[in-house]
């Protein structure tokens, strides 16, 4: 998928909304413990519950490593149902996968090719050989963590670089621009420091940012609108348990989708105000 | 298992030899393409030559993962094959996770209940909340990325802390301290710059260090030995692709064995040298 081709369903849909598909077997309504692939049945009615005003899905990994190889099953089926059903939709890796070059090529392959995802969150602590295999897959993306929305991310992340002056964070958003360009790279950056956007917004004006965060994390949807958007939009805004946990009865689906329909016209009203889409 | 526990270990088997279970299905033996699990069958018969002179096991996921579901069951196998046939070995998921607190939850119970490995490499770029929630395991150990072996290594672990005057990496050893103790946390130090091991002595005197990067991705034994040891050894020295691919033919087991009997010689030499093991 193109950049372009985001902007154009942020366009359509009026929303920069992704919606984490962190689904949790133990956090699921009960009565879907009946189904023969219960986290399935879940993510199915979900995405079509939200699919209308959502842009992309982010399923985390972890949440289905839990379940070893029938959480890769149930994995594979849900990208298969977004790719088959929504194919306008992107849909992001929360893998946070980085090593040595290549193992990094191994992961590439696995997320890419076999598992069919738009892109992957990677971690940057290993540096350049260990980013640089995920790219190379035209229209696929990367998504480096820069400035995460966790509290230890000051441990080291604020850290500031004795040579250059500038936060650990901030190093790793200028030096991955050597790797990849705006259309194969975008970052994760914390909603709840959104003012630290206008400083994000001056290295990489024009890249996609993918915001966790905003929901039961905390942060404001409007600062992030605030200090992130640019000619492009240029965020993808994630909401997990907010939207998907908003209800456990039989009604879960109905309430998700009018979660992420708040969620949506909040977004529309931004996108007008600032002029991103007329 | 403790750390008196792995020390028992190297006294015994005089060696800190861990073999990494890099098994790539495109590089094993044709003849085991038949077999029904090709990647276990070379496991299996990969850890029976080598347990001998091998105190540790450490499979990449990353090599696994690219199979999908079935990568699991294999890794699964894997695992369960060890602590059955050799329960004193230490077993090492290569899978160099973290994400935010409930996220990094989801993945101790993963490796540690789940799959019952005894440790896991984490990245550290995301903090303290990434890296707590799998302590709190009794005998279960953190090997976290401190200095890595690879050519990005420099990009980021090598730049100095303004504040603190230590580079990234020394600032990983220090903080991390605060979270564990030498009786829960490991860290991952590469042998291709083995003269840094004075320094991360300095900083983590007493921590067993995992150093991949001996063999195949060069860095010599006696220097990583001669830098990195301490009276209770504290090392674990990881070799992968020069031991499990030494040979392509049916004999690969049995040249597999010759390989770490090899190291492991040059390993017990080392040991009575510096007189780590009388």
């Amino acid at each position: 998928m193109t950049s372009e081709q985001l902007f154009q369903q942020i366009q359509k849909k009026r929303s920069f909304l992704c919606v984490g598909l962190d689904t949790d077997v133990t956090k699921i309504p009960q009565h879907l413990l009946a189904c023969e692939n219960p986290v399935f049945e879940f993510n199915r009615q979900i995405i079509d519950a939200t699919a209308d005003y959502t842009i992309a899905y982010k399923p985390n990994l972890a949440f289905y490593e839990t379940q070893g190889a029938e959480g890769w099953i149930t994995l594979e089926k849900t990208v298969n149902y977004i790719r088959e059903k929504y194919p306008e939709i992107f849909i992001i890796a929360d893998a946070k996968r980085g090593d040595i070059g290549n193992t990094s090529k191994m992961y590439a392959q696995t997320f890419f090719e076999k598992m069919n995802f738009d892109s992957i969150t990677v971690s940057p602590y290993m540096g350049s050989d260990s980013v640089t295999p995920f790219f190379g897959y035209p229209g696929k993306w990367v998504i480096i963590l820069a400035l995460t929305s966790n509290a230890g991310a000051d441990d080291f992340q604020q850290t500031v670089d004795k040579e250059k002056g500038i936060k650990l964070f901030e190093n790793v958003l200028q030096k991955s621009q050597e790797w990849g360009t705006s259309e194969s790279l975008m970052y994760v950056v914390g909603a709840t420091r959104a003012e630290m956007l206008t400083n994000v917004r001056k290295i990489v004006p024009e890249h996609f940012l993918l915001i966790p965060g905003v929901g039961a994390q905390g942060g404001s949807l409007a600062d992030v609108a605030k200090y992130g958007f640019n000619a492009k939009c240029g965020l993808i805004v994630n909401s997990s348990r907010a939207i998907i946990y908003a209800d456990k009865t039989e009604k879960f689906a109905e309430v998700a989708r009018e979660k992420a329909l708040e969620v949506q016209q909040e977004m529309s009203e931004l996108l007008a105000q600032y002029e991103v889409v007329k």
